[in-house]
């Protein structure tokens, strides 16, 4: 059965992976070495605690969210853990030597491995949109080039634009979605025959997607006050991330009922729309200071993530091309954008008080103009690294498909 | 394929849900503020780790324990989740309004929203009773009765038989499972015919029931031991829950295959009486003070559990006409009798020594009771309101069917 | 359908397990009480933690990863909680009598359940070779059996080459594994027709799998930094951990695909050598003191264990005869081995310095040796008692089918 299937990643995927490995083990070798400063046992634990919530997000949550095409749910699984694993690594490595000047040894400390997950999490984010098209070859260099670009800007955007490492995390949700959709609009469209059989959701990959949105809708409080420090902002942060998914979690299944000539709720949206509140939520979590703020960000993110579900992928598979396997724009692009536009008004409030509105304006649409701006050009370049015939990326026909990649005992029937 | 059902939904859960939201969030505008006190940064962590192990309990837990339904695991999962997120901001409001006298602003504290989300749990525990036979609509109402409902009977109970909060939150087991078998009573019954193939458990939805039960067997310490303050009676809850939980899963499976001509275990059964220990010992698990106690409660409440879910459908079913979806009788209401029971037994004892044994057994069996009778009155009141037209809901033919709410692209064949 | 099928645990499980459980109750009631001391909350919250995390790995981690079996996935969840929560309670005995002398009462602490998971978790390594093979008496058998060789060696080895708990914990993976592999060394071999089928894979229960390695790999930095008390110490062991899952992850992933002629990548392959990386750091975790040692660690142990599961089968299987259900031999054994070995070199390195090289060889060779040989003599005991006809084990021919054990309400057709 496997024989029409090309030995396409055996080439290469060993020797590029372990090529890779070996060389970060050599860089890990010479330049860094584990912070010894005696810290408190406590402390210690609740950064632990803060790691580990990340983590289950970003192996468990973004991997089984990515699981209910019908015949990729190995493929999301098990590709997801692997770019996390080497995301991790490479991000650790990208934040010490760009964060450090003069550039030495760096020291690794549990705040860097919680720093790295979260960036990480970006190529998790993107891999979404192109999910099912590319092969374990291709992930490892848009591993690479998205996570260095990445990286580089929450630098820049550090440096420059003087934001705290909260602020310029939280473009990750616009940096990603549209890096991702510009890498899908590079990638040759998958055909229409076949592959909508391909895509449809079987009633158990939807219970594991299902399990993942929830892991990460329980979870989302850790992402968004991860990286705050202040326990007043930290404290807000999670309340109103709590408030927008509770919010979200409602209105998305109420408005995905009303989007279907009959009723019917899609499991699809719901996917994609219940997870919005805490993506818009997330720039301006820490300075929302009551709760209906946070609800009515979650309300409209609910409403807009099943909208654009609903209305877009016609605008977008037709007219731009671009084929998003696992909705990312919806669930992370849109509302991002939300999120986004609710950080500048908010801060330029703020700044109404000490009278630097232009200049707090133009700041904070500068940073979102560069997380959009690197986005864009970093996934364009992806993208047309990725085209490259050298890869060997599967053949349009076979696309979304487990049996290209995995060796099965059997002929998989799908479920 | 979708035709033979009716747009029931889509007239009005947007409608509700989302003019319901609306009102929510004014409320929450008019008459909320966060907590501005300056609280040490560890004892946040600590109360967020507790309200996150709880909304794992609640949001995977119930919601998995649930999906066993052959055909009906997506809205198990789904209706759930909404449940959780409209009960949570439901029950902040009530449990501030009414906790608070003179009325005014509600401060919204880490422990309010975990008090809100153990509250919330009563809604989801009664859905069990009724799951498949109702929509979403009648789940939205029956989330504003039942936790009107108890979050009253708790207040009644604090102010009037000045319970500490752990002991009244305790009597949820017996109040959410009598409530919902009372809903269960009031709904028309499932037809014979058809409803047993829809009822019958596949491996793949078992396992996830299997995971929703062992997420709960994990977290019930967690559970037992939120709302206690004194650090000696928190870890006693935690030993005792611990105990209990670990006899009641080993007398659960081999007493399960007991109730079997042929010896063989029954997953079903199995899911229920293996959290019966937990349940068993909620009441009495900070005045335990040695284990054996707490396992000869989990063995007691593990044979109970499975005897009940033996012998009991058949008088329930056909005497009574009550049909209890997933066992939530065997589950929750028949150990949280033992354990009511069982605090009785406990107070008396030690009001024994306080020569005020008579006051104390009339104190505890009166909380009880208004527990009981509140759960049943309550009941009543929402299982007539299901009843009525106006809420569209499915019909007896088509119970337990996923395809009445949920867009599926392709006939679900069950798996 | 279930005609087939011998009545074979009803005549004793029930009678073994609650007269059993009786036991344990009764010796609970003589011989322990709580801890009574007063302990800071902080303390109490952070150890209550730990235990959560190590429950979760046993229960959900250990569970789930045995449940591939095609037609077997009910028993290997089902049966890992019934041995957990048993092997804890005998656990928390035997650690007890066997530590404290002069005997008397035990005092039962959070850190007892610690230890006593822990213990467990040996029983549930060693049931992933027998899976399928045995029932749940001859599991009971098994759990008894194994834990008291296992805390006898652990104690033999704390007081007389006075080692710490974390170093002889640490001999879990290669006790438990050849212990596993003598059992399964014992029991009568599957037949090969029929077997095969049932041994292959499907793909919604490999899902469940890859759910189980997800959550043993991301919280593996627990279960190695549990039993160590110096911050500096847990601090290096979780992030030691950390990248030797990483680098394991990413090995096992690639060099998976390098292994099949057509380079598709093995799941089972996969779901061990995936963790190999933790188990091969655990012994040496906290003497670690740069990150490129533990990625070079969980580099080999990635190419031992998938090296290990697809050369050895054919020795194993054909020459020695030992069928290894669920790759315990790949998963822990191996990394174990190579654990140990790095262990005995760093020990020596150590040494080295204080002149002591020889004797600190002796020591360390020496507890490892006496770790295997338990291993290998309570397995060969256990093997032999697990023979005897009287627990009524399957027969050869209905291996690895959950029918044996489970009253479907439908014929299972294999998801």
């Amino acid at each position: 059965m496997g024989s029409k299937y090309p030995p396409s990643v055996r080439g290469c995927l060993p020797l590029w992976a372990l090529t890779l490995e070996a060389a970060l083990i050599l860089v890990f070798f010479f330049f860094t070495y584990y912070d010894t400063s005696l810290e408190d046992q406590k402390v210690l634990m609740a950064f632990y605690q803060v790691c580990q919530d990340l983590t289950v997000m970003a192996a468990l949550g973004l991997g089984f969210l990515t699981s209910s095409l019908r015949r990729h749910s190995w493929s999301s699984v098990a590709f997801n853990l692997f770019m996390l694993a080497l995301g991790v690594q490479w991000a650790i490595l990208l934040d010490g030597f760009l964060s450090q000047f003069p550039p030495g040894k760096l020291v690794i400390k549990l705040s860097s491995i919680r720093l790295a997950t979260m960036s990480a999490m970006s190529v998790l984010i993107s891999a979404g949109a192109v999910l099912g098209k590319v092969n374990l070859v291709q992930f490892v260099v848009m591993v690479l080039v998205e996570l260095t670009a990445f990286v580089t800007m929450r630098m820049v955007s550090r440096k420059v634009f003087s934001t705290e490492d909260h602020t310029n995390m939280m473009c990750i949700h616009v940096f990603a979605a549209y890096f991702g959709l510009t890498v899908a609009w590079c990638l040759p469209k998958p055909l229409p025959e076949g592959t909508e059989e391909k895509e449809r959701t079987a009633t158990s990959p939807s219970l594991s997607a299902m399990l993942g949105t929830l892991f990460l809708w329980m979870f989302w409080p850790s992402f968004n006050s991860a990286l705050l420090r202040n326990p007043i902002e930290r404290r807000n942060a999670v309340f109103n991330t709590y408030y927008a998914l509770a919010v979200s979690a409602v209105t998305s299944i109420s408005v995905s009922s009303l989007a279907h000539p009959r009723g019917k709720i899609n499991m699809t949206y719901m996917h994609n729309a219940v997870l919005a509140g805490g993506v818009a939520v997330g720039a301006s979590c820490h300075l929302i200071s009551s709760p209906w703020l946070a609800m009515v960000l979650g309300l409209v993110a609910g409403l807009i993530s099943v909208g654009g579900a609903k209305c877009l992928p016609v605008c977008f598979n037709r007219v731009l091309g671009i084929h998003d396997s696992c909705g990312v724009h919806y669930t992370f692009g849109l509302p991002g954008l939300l999120g986004e536009i609710t950080y500048i008004v908010m801060m330029m409030h703020q700044a109404v008080w000490a009278n630097a509105i232009l200049y707090q304006v133009l700041l904070d649409a500068g940073l979102f103009s560069l997380a959009v701006a690197t986005g864009l050009a970093s996934g364009l370049l992806t993208g047309l690294l990725l085209s490259l015939k050298i890869w060997k990326g599967p053949h349009a026909a076979k696309y979304f498909d487990d049996q290209a990649f995995w060796e099965f005992p059997h002929l998989a029937v799908g479920f």
